[in-house]
Parts: structure tokens; sequence; C-alpha cells
């Protein structure tokens, strides 16, 4: 056991005399870190006061709306050359706080994350006071061994009773990215090296539901958008499979190379999921990578109630899941997972820099997990899941969940998509001037929302759907109460309309 | 103007009988948010202690080693079905900070980021609490406006008088991903829809001594890591500019399709500035764009006396520049800017989620900026550097760049890179035995520091040297009197080898 005192060196003991380098005086520390700490300490008092108490007290706005030309004047932005009192930098928090929107208040139900986590917040103020970055285990020990245990426990959820591989990444986007540069990999491992230019056009499948962040990754990726083909859904938003057979033979058809199927577990409109298992049955048939974006619907897994929406998840060669949705770990927490177990992840990311990741270190360099990474500094997210599963267990995890759905109430998921019908259109027929004048109704009470500061709730146009409220569905301070609330206050937005 | 009272709602009045679904209560909160900002409270005291104060002491050490076996013992890292007492995830974070590396210590030398910046850190914690997302507007309308004035005075420091576009993001890896994005869309702008299979084969240039995430990205992107051709470096470490001519002359006779040449501003290594100016020549007389990767050198714009190290960046097409390295912005806080004023990023990131990106949005749409990004969340690390530039000024950001330099006293940048010759090999030929047996002083020594705790410096074998020292200086808390310890230390703990 090693000794836990301080190390045995006198400090900074400055030299009488100062030493001076092209002008510069290099003796002593030049950072007041007293001064320093003062100035955290105050400004931990008003970010308690303002970002943490304020921003989710029910009785405050979510949001102090102003248009960017009245905000740019309100902030000041300008950086000068001159610096700043810390009264002054205090105050610039303050307004910071102030004109930003409270997506922790309980009435932000606008995106797919919501709710004021505490556990998981304090994990984030550890993070950012100690500057970990996970490439190797040396910098990062606590978190490389967290990351490890997160994602083992997170693929128990996923029925990979043997395991399998994983890595953190800053986003949900990141990780279908992920998905498709390791399912190409593992179809000609060769790319790599050579490059798409040296091989057949791919081909990819997902469904018109899906996330926009296919589409990007495609393009990233050198794939092409065009060879992302698009499988029709039912009118509930799940891919029909019969439908992504017929892709598949079109693509073979066409000469090109099928490589990887995209399901959904939790569409980004709907919430719908897609039927995982005959899905499976599809891939196996045509050896295809069957990667599956949970990023928004993976929590569903720990309800036991409603775990069944990803039947046959336990058959995905890759997943993705953000338990930053629905399990309200702090921005951004996203997981993606291979079930592989021979290195896949590592051998299609590793550059191998011998500056990082020496072979010749004292300890099991296995631990280096960075050559997985398409990043180099990268933060420990991990730790913000870890810290608030350990408070709540499991159990408090699937009460959540299975209280979201229970609020939602929703077809699918807590995706909560309606219209409001003012009372001018109440009684006109369902002719094409109803849904043009339907289709200024969001955005009308939108703008009256925000302006207003009471709450928000997301809208669009969805197919052949005009603008619809899309309302989300998390947190657990969010109650029957404030479901109510939105209702009457649309409807007092709306009543002229 | 609006008026600053909060909404005038009722708030919480929770219902007298209670409204069960699913058998879930629905009435009222379920999070107790007092206890939550209690446990807050409490948190941030340990933090303020543990993580700042204690972290920041130069007479604490910069780590306490524990071997992954011990630490997965120490942590008691399984997630289980209960959860435990506020008391217990305390200490769980007391944990966590202890048995972390301190890399805001004043003797953490060992990565290209270092330090304690105390309004960076506020900033941080303001955004974790309240947990923004940078898409649209209306989710982010503060961190937007910021993130727009740290580019663009950003873009002033690399001689951009007509300004350009950016975008921050996860990293210098993801930012130079970023430009090999924009200069192949560039180049050929069917690459977004077709992919690279439809083109002939792309090639781009970069130097020897360049980042590993270059060829990361090549193989990320499709475009393949045999299709990054390496030039040559001088003894420095500087690309060398013919070479490069060369390997472009070799490219085209291959039937290969020159698009980029990468600059490196500072190495990684020996802290190299690749010379920017004959490139840029190059790269006209070839049409060839230019990505600068300045993440780890682009500080040194800062310096009046040192920014020559960069003559010739107001040319490149792209920068990619770190603020969380010599500038100290806390991780992540990583611009990616390009020259481009036509909405280039955007038109080759662009996805158009009408979920999101509605165009019928009360406000001018061009503040979402969240379609330039292949992120879809993502954090607001602007911030970070805004809040501390406001507060330190121009002036003060150019003392410290300057003061690392003179610390430094490099043949070129903050990089110190040495060997250190124990007593048994002060006296022998410079033989391969020699070379041999000095190859593993650097890992021997290292472990003993990270045994000790004492301080943090990394080693490395580079090109056909064996194993030496690289020390980074950065941080205005380390000061000569760091330096003297440094050689001292190392010098106590390889006396013997």
């Amino acid at each position: 056991m090693e000794s836990h005192s301080p190390v045995a060196d006198p400090g900074h003991v400055v030299k009488s005399s100062p030493v001076m380098i092209d002008g510069v005086a290099l003796n002593g520390p030049t950072l007041d870190v007293s001064a320093a700490e003062g100035f955290i300490q105050q400004s931990m008092a008003i970010i308690m006061e303002d970002a943490v108490r304020k921003a989710t007290n029910v009785r405050e706005k979510v949001c102090e709306w102003r248009s960017p030309e009245q905000l740019k004047e309100l902030l000041d932005l300008e950086l000068k050359d001159g610096g700043e009192a810390q009264s002054k930098i205090l105050q610039r928090c303050r307004d910071a706080i102030r004109y930003s929107v409270k997506t922790t208040h309980p009435r932000f139900f606008n995106q797919l994350y919501a709710g004021m986590e505490p556990y998981s917040m304090v994990g984030s103020f550890i993070i950012e006071a100690i500057k970990p970055s996970l490439y190797t285990y040396e910098v990062a020990p606590v978190f490389t061994l967290m990351e490890e245990a997160v994602l083992k426990k997170m693929m128990e959820f996923l029925g990979w009773e043997e395991g399998g591989d994983g890595i953190f990444n800053p986003g949900g986007s990141v990780s279908n990215m992920y998905a498709m540069n390791v399912a190409r990999f593992h179809h000609c491992p060769d790319i790599k090296e050579l490059g798409l230019s040296a091989v057949p056009r791919l081909v990819m499948f997902t469904s018109q539901e899906c996330h926009y962040s296919i589409s990007k990754a495609a393009a990233f990726l050198g794939i092409g958008t065009k060879n992302v083909y698009v499988v029709p859904s039912d009118k509930r938003g799940k891919m029909i499979p019969a439908a992504l057979e017929e892709q598949i033979k079109k693509a073979k058809n066409e000469g090109a190379e099928p490589f990887m199927v995209n399901a959904t577990a939790g569409t980004t409109v709907l919430g719908a999921f897609d039927p995982i298992e005959e899905i499976a049955d599809i891939c196996e048939k045509y050896n295809l990578w069957l990667h599956v974006d949970a990023c928004w619907g993976g929590a569903a897994l720990l309800s036991k109630k409603h775990r069944h929406l990803l039947k046959g998840i336990h058959r995905a060669n890759s997943v993705a899941w953000n338990p930053h949705k629905m399990l309200m770990a702090c921005l951004q927490c996203c997981a993606f997972m291979v079930r592989d177990k021979t290195g896949l992840l590592q051998r299609c990311h590793s550059a191998r820099a011998s500056y990082l990741f020496q072979q010749d270190k004292f300890y099991d360099v296995s631990y280096d997990t960075g050559d997985k990474s398409i990043q180099c500094s990268r933060k420990p997210d991990a730790f913000k899941f870890w810290l608030m599963w350990k408070a709540l267990g499991t159990s408090e995890l699937e009460r959540r969940v299975d209280r979201a759905f229970a609020m939602a109430r929703s077809p699918e998921y807590a995706n909560v998509c309606f219209w409001y019908i003012p009372p001018s259109l109440r009684n006109m027929p369902e002719s094409p001037e109803f849904w043009q004048k339907l289709h200024t109704v969001g955005p009308a009470v939108k703008e009256r929302m925000m302006k207003k500061g009471s709450m928000m709730v997301s809208y669009q146009p969805h197919g052949d759907k005009v603008n619809f409220f899309r309302m989300i569905i998390i947190s657990p301070q969010a109650s029957r109460e404030d479901m109510d609330f939105v209702l009457d206050e649309i409807d007092r937005l709306g009543q002229d309309l």
C-alpha cells in the first residue's frame, strides 16, 4: 500500500532574484490560485441559485426570449484587449444563465432530452474541474474503468450474453457514423487503407423515419447519400420488412454491394420502433450488418414492461444508445456498442500513435482504449451515467422509464404528437384550405409560448402531415398537472388563430 | 421590453386524488428538487476542496497511482438494482477525484493541455447545469451568439480580413475531418450524393510529423490511409516544400486526383511549424485546398513576438485551432474555420431535418447553425473560451503565450524534448548498446514518477530516435522552480538505471 501523504517536496520556494527570459520573469507561478478559488466559489453560488434552483422552478420562465439583435446588445459580445473585473464576469455569468433556455425546467418538452439529474450534474462538474481525457489509462485511470463497467452493464440490457466492445462518444450522430465505418470495415477491411474508390458501390438501408444523422454519416464517410436506400414505413412509423427485402434485391440487381441495415428503435418524430426481429432475419439471409439506432428508444430496455419494443436487439451487430435522453444523464452521454469481441472496433479505427500508445509501458496497455476512437482527446461521459446509476439503482431508472410511458400514453413511446385546432377551424371541413390554415397554427403558437416563456414544445410537418406539435415527456419533475397546463396553455395562446 | 417577472401561473397545485396510469401515480413531480439541491451543494464543497484546491496544490501529488486491478477493487464499479445513500455517493465523488490524475496540477506536463483556468471552468459548470444544445437559436440563443463572436475574433487572428465561417466541435481530430470533407466537397460537390466510388482516387498530402488524426480521418471518410501521401520533414520536423511538390507530381503521374494539403502548425512531438507561405504557393500552383492543423500551434497567433511562426496562415482555406491547449480553455474547446463565405460548410454537411430546422420560424433562421455540423446535439464549447477571454483580455492571453515560450526556450515551441542519460551510460560510447539501454530509461523513469506521483512527463520514440522525454509547458501555475524540480526529480528517479 503506498503512502497517502503529499509529495515530500519543498514546493514553490521562490528564488530571491528573478530569472528573466525574453523580458518575462519566470519565478513563481503567475496565477493567483487562491483568488481563483474565491471566484469559483462565488460563481458556484450563482450557479446554484440561478442555474439550478431558479432554472428548475415551475413558477419561473422556461426562457426569457430576446431576438438575436436584442441579445447581441444585451450581452456585449466583443472580445477586447483588456480584461474585466471579477464582479463584471460574475454578472456575465448571471446574464448567460438568464437569457439561456432552461432545458432542466419541468415544462421544457422541446427536445429528446429534458430535466435536471443531480447526480449526473455533479459527475459532470467533477469532470470539468479535473479535466481528464480518455485516451490512456495513465491519464484517466478512474474513468477508463468506469466506462468499461457502464458499457458492460448496458450490453447486459442488450442481451449480449457474451459481452462485446464499445465506446462513449459525442453524440448519437457520431455513434451512427461509427456503426457505418465498422460495418464497412467488416464487409471489406481493405477500405481502411485503399478507400472507397477501390471497391464497388456500397449501399445501406434505413427507414424513411430514421434520424437525419444517417444521411449525414453517409455523406461524411464518403458513401454518398444516394447510396442510402430508403425503406418505406407503415403509418405508425415502423419499417416494413418486406419493403426492406425489396430494396436489397433492387440494389443487388443494380450491381451494388449492400453492407448494412439501420433499424431505428424510437424514431425522432413519432417514437416508432422498427421490428428488429424480422429485420434481423433479413440481415442474416443477406449477410448484412444490423445496426440499431436506439439513441432515443434504448431506455425502454430498462423497463420489464416495455422492453418488448426492442425485441431482437440481442441479434444486432451494433447499437447506438444515448443515456442523455430519457435516462437523463447530462449532455452528452452516448454509447456505441458492437457485439464483436475480436477487437474489430480497434482494428477499424487504430492509427497506433507512438507518442501516446507506447507499448513499453509498465501497466497492461489493453486499458489504453484511445485507439478505438476517432477522437484523440475524449471526455469521460460514462462517469456521469455511472454516478447516477450508482445513486438511483436500476430499479429507480426503471420506475422513471415506466412513469414517462404512463405520462405520455402515446401509441408508441414518449412522443406525443397532436394538432391543436383553434376555434376558427373547428367547424371547417377538412379541405385544402383547412390544412393550409392548420399548418400555420404550430409556428404561431410556438412564437407566443416562446415570447411568454411559459413552456417549450416543438412542432414540425412530417411526410404528408402539416405542422403538428411533438411533445416529449421524460423528466420526473414533470407531473400530470404539467400535462394539463400544456393543453390549457396552447388553447389560451391559440384562441384567436 | 418584456416583463421579467416569473410566469403568472399557479405552478404545481397537486390534485387531491392521485391519477393512476398503468399503476404509476402521475400527480406532482417525483423528484425532490430541494433534496437534490442539498446534494449538489455538498458536492460543490467537495469539488472545491478536492478537485480545485488540492488538485492544483504543488505540494500534493499529481496522481495517486493504482493498477487497474487495485483500482477496480477500490472503486466497486458494479451497477446494481438498488441505489445508494447520498453520503455514499459523496464518498464516491471523493474517490473518483482522489484516484484521478490531476491535469490541473502545476507539475502535469504530460499532454498538450494543462493547468487550471478558473473562468473557463466556471463557464463549463454553467453549461453542465443548464444543459444547452447548439442546433437552433431557440434552444441556445446566448451560446449561438457567443460562438459567432469567438469565431469572428479567432478569424481576425488568422488574418482573414473578410471573415469566414466555422464551428466548434469535439476535438482537433474532428476538425481535421471537417477539413477533409469540406475540401473534397469543394473539389467535387457530387461526392456528397454519389460517394467516393463514383469518382477517381482522391489523394491528399501531409508531413511525416503530422498528427495521427489525419490518418484516422482519411480512413473514416473513406479516402483510405494509403491515399494520404506522406511528405518528408527536415530535422526540426518541418515539412520540406520541394518534397511536397514531388509527391503531388507523383500522384498526378499515377492518375490520382490531389485535392488537399495539410500543413501542421505545431507538431505533436517536436512542436515544429511547417512553412505555410511556401506550402500555400504550391497549393495555389496546383489548385489544392490548404488546411492548417494549428490545433496546438494556433495560440502563437496571439503573440506579436511569435506569430511569425504561422506566417501565411491567412492564405489557408481552412484552419483547426484548439483553445483548450495552450490557451487553457476547459476540455474540449476546438474550432474549425473555413475562409469561404458562400455557405460551403453548411452545403457540405446539411441534411435539412424538418423537425429541427423548420423554415417557418418567427426569427431569422440563419441563426440555426446546427446544419453546418456533423453532430445533432452539440455542446456550446465556445462559451468557455468567451468567458475567459472577457475576463483576461487579449493582452493577458498574449502574456501567457509569451511566458510559455520563455519558460520552454525550445528550438521550436513549448515542446521540450530531451534525453536523460543516467550515470551508468555517461561514459559509454554511442554504440547500438548505448541506444538500446537509453531506450529503456524513459519508461523506467516514467513508472517511478507515476508511482511516486510527483509529476507527469511523457516519453516516446520518434523516427530513428530512441525513447526521449517530451515535456509540455503551458500553465501560468508552473514556474522556473518547477522546471528545476523536473530535472532534479528525473535525476533522482534515474540515478541507478
